[in-house]
């Protein structure tokens, strides 16, 4: 595994390490590669001087922009590379979140997974490539540190924390009655009637328990992911592509293989068609949607912004870029049960409904290394620990974990060089635990 | 003229008819144009619907962002279309605007140039196809509306406003001494020794009074207006394009024509030397380097954000997007002689060697028929009437209108189907003037 020459790996290509390594890596989570002190993004100079040398140039042409170490600059800048739109937080003071930052955090020792030695919360940042953390405790910053190219006055890419966002929408939609769970997708958008999702329920595809033809085995070159992502523009497109032209296009080819309520599995295109059945039932762009009901009101400190495809459609399965603290004000609004900033913004329900997990039964197949006893309800993870956490998380390492025992809510940001999880979880979930029983002592 | 089929025009047809209908247009204000209410991208669905219609979709590379009326969206969310970079507010409280809301302004009456018969301010702001107009008095908003696709909490292109932003900082690093005025551009860019603007002093292209072989006659498919704005990645690029990549490299290609110092002759190519130049000696972007020193210190309510070139040079000839009381908050700075929210951000020398205005003998050969005795100093357009006045202009109907003996500061955004000025300035610099002497009362 030392002679991999991951530097000049395509995401996509990290992507087929990851799922292929995921068992070895629960063993060995620290592979050969540059470290994030070798790799920060400043010091590398990508992207800097007017203009910046050719070889230091950053592009969604060529596919840069998904390469590590190149990463480490474009995950906080995306809107560098394709289109955006705005998700406003209005235009009024935002809410400050208190400050009680504590200097005793970075020494916390946890053991990571598959290891024997212990680590400290404080090594773990570069360990994990952390772009960004912030960690609330009781409502207030407790810990805050930014590396590379984050700022705090920044956004960075979420990927797949996006998910988490639609899936509340969606269960809030559900709460208030505009969208049946039980009805199938086909009722809101009946161009994916002869799709797979036709006759997939709205609750089957909230929690991903669809029966897709949709391979993310990013081994193979006719993987449906590879169409889905280059319909969306989120990928550049070969010379001479031929295929779908947006997110939705290519929804409507996909096919059905089992059956629908099965098995968890975790396949990004069920968050892109509750994108479409949400954008129809309320009239709105998400954009709008998420700043109205939930951006705005919980008092952000930044507009965020959604990657989307040529026609406006926000990529559901991993678009939305945000500022980190924005991303804690998320978390720490779920931890109190949708309550926050003086306002009810999440039913309680919804949250209790996330926070209680789904079905325990259906998780272990979609076989996480790194999650056993986890279930997924509503685009969350659900751990179903002694502390009834649960997380939104995104690959290279984005997560928000909201931790209700111990009052604790963390955000990350990071630019880890494999992008599966596994890679990353063993430095992460351990440390959030011990962080969280050292902030109750 | 009533024959001309505008609607679908592509920008620089528009822009050709403007340059070549100047003079008549002075006589006759409002050719047969669809009106504003008749054009309203809210009412005309462009880009609305999950997914759009396929004939209310506006993208980038047909160059339908471009066309009127579907500019009436595009300017507010050009986001979409190209590229990007943040301009940092920050993250703290914005400084709130006090309101003051008068009711009596709709009525004020003035009389457009070449007209006979009076208009009300109510009445032009769709004559001009107003997307946003904001009036401070004494620091006060006294009027503001909005109309289309623009909100309060959103961006507008900005258009040639943006070259004063950079004139603005071009004039401080002079004042600081970290820029010599008489110093050649080629002493900061050595890039730029063989181009045209080699020989220029930074003075002279502050105040666009360079011998440049660039013409920006839109009837002409060899003028450099079309290499520049491919080359930028402002229009899209015919296929097998094999030019300048960048703006940068571009410049490069610039060649003189005539001597420098002559005549005032408004050549969008200035503004990007001057960009490189400011980068150049500050070893910033012009994102970081604006947010720096003037938008997050004048305590901007949102980020603003720069179209950017495919290595991420900012347009600065006219791709700044900012919310529209953030650019009344920069005129009302300007109107306080640099001084704003308890600081001196702009250093008053600069603000009145703006407003004293730059050589009026050098100013009527670029025959402006809306704007007799004005001149042209900094990447301002100054009035020398008798209030004063000066403004940052942009075309299609962009504006910051700064009355120093009034009180007033103005700031609009508008998607006037035709570009140059001399078709809104009959009905914009007239009320401007009625509202100032209203507002004196």
């Amino acid at each position: 595994m030392k002679t991999l020459k991951t530097k000049h790996l395509p995401w996509a290509m990290g992507m087929l390490l990851a799922a292929t390594m995921g068992p070895a890596i629960a063993q060995s989570p620290t592979p050969a590669l540059p470290t994030a002190e070798q790799t920060d993004p400043v010091k590398l100079g990508w992207m800097l001087g007017s203009p910046p040398p050719a070889d230091k140039v950053i592009r969604f042409v060529d596919g840069s922009g998904y390469k590590f170490p190149q990463t480490r600059w474009s995950f906080s800048n995306f809107r560098q590379l394709v289109p955006t739109t705005q998700v406003p937080r209005g235009t009024g003071a935002p809410v400050a979140l208190p400050r009680a930052l504590r200097d005793d955090l970075d020494a916390v020792s946890f053991v990571p997974l598959g290891k024997n030695t212990p680590m400290t919360w404080g090594e773990a940042f570069n360990a994990n490539y952390t772009d960004g953390i912030v960690v609330l405790h009781k409502g207030r910053i407790v810990y805050e540190r930014y590396a590379g190219a984050l700022r705090p006055e920044g956004q960075h890419i979420s990927m797949s924390v996006t998910k988490s966002f639609f899936g509340t929408l969606g269960a809030m939609l559900v709460a208030e009655g505009k969208l049946d769970e039980n009805a199938t997708v086909a009722k809101y958008v009946p161009e994916l009637k002869d799709s797979a999702f036709g006759d997939a329920t709205i609750r089957q595809v909230l929690d991903m328990r669809t029966g897709l033809k949709y391979s993310e085995n990013y081994l193979d070159p006719t993987a449906e992911i590879w169409a889905h992502t280059r319909a969306g523009g989120v990928l550049p497109r070969p010379p001479g592509y031929q295929g779908p032209q947006t997110f939705y296009e290519f929804l409507q080819t996909v096919k059905k293989e089992g059956e629908h309520g099965g098995s968890f599995a975790y396949k990004t295109v069920n968050s892109d068609a509750l994108g479409w059945v949400i954008r129809r039932v309320t009239g709105q762009s998400i954009g709008q949607l998420l700043s109205e009901r939930i951006w705005a009101r919980m008092g952000s400190e930044q507009d965020a912004y959604f990657t989307v495809d040529s026609v406006g459609n926000e990529f559901a399965g991993g678009g939305l870029n945000a500022g980190l603290r924005d991303m804690a004000r998320f978390g720490e609004m779920m931890r109190n049960q949708g309550r926050f900033n003086g306002q009810q913004i999440v039913p309680a329900a919804v949250v209790q409904d996330i926070a209680k997990g789904g079905d325990k039964s259906a998780f272990p197949q979609a076989n996480y290394p790194t999650l056993p006893g986890w279930s997924y309800r509503n685009m969350w993870w659900v751990s179903n620990n002694e502390h009834g956490a649960y997380s939104a998380r995104g690959i290279h390492g984005q997560a928000i974990y909201i931790d209700p025992k111990a009052e604790m809510v963390i955000a990350r940001y990071a630019s880890h060089p494999m992008p599966n999880n596994p890679f990353n979880d063993p430095t992460s979930l351990p440390a959030y635990m011990a962080l969280a029983k050292h902030l109750m002592k």
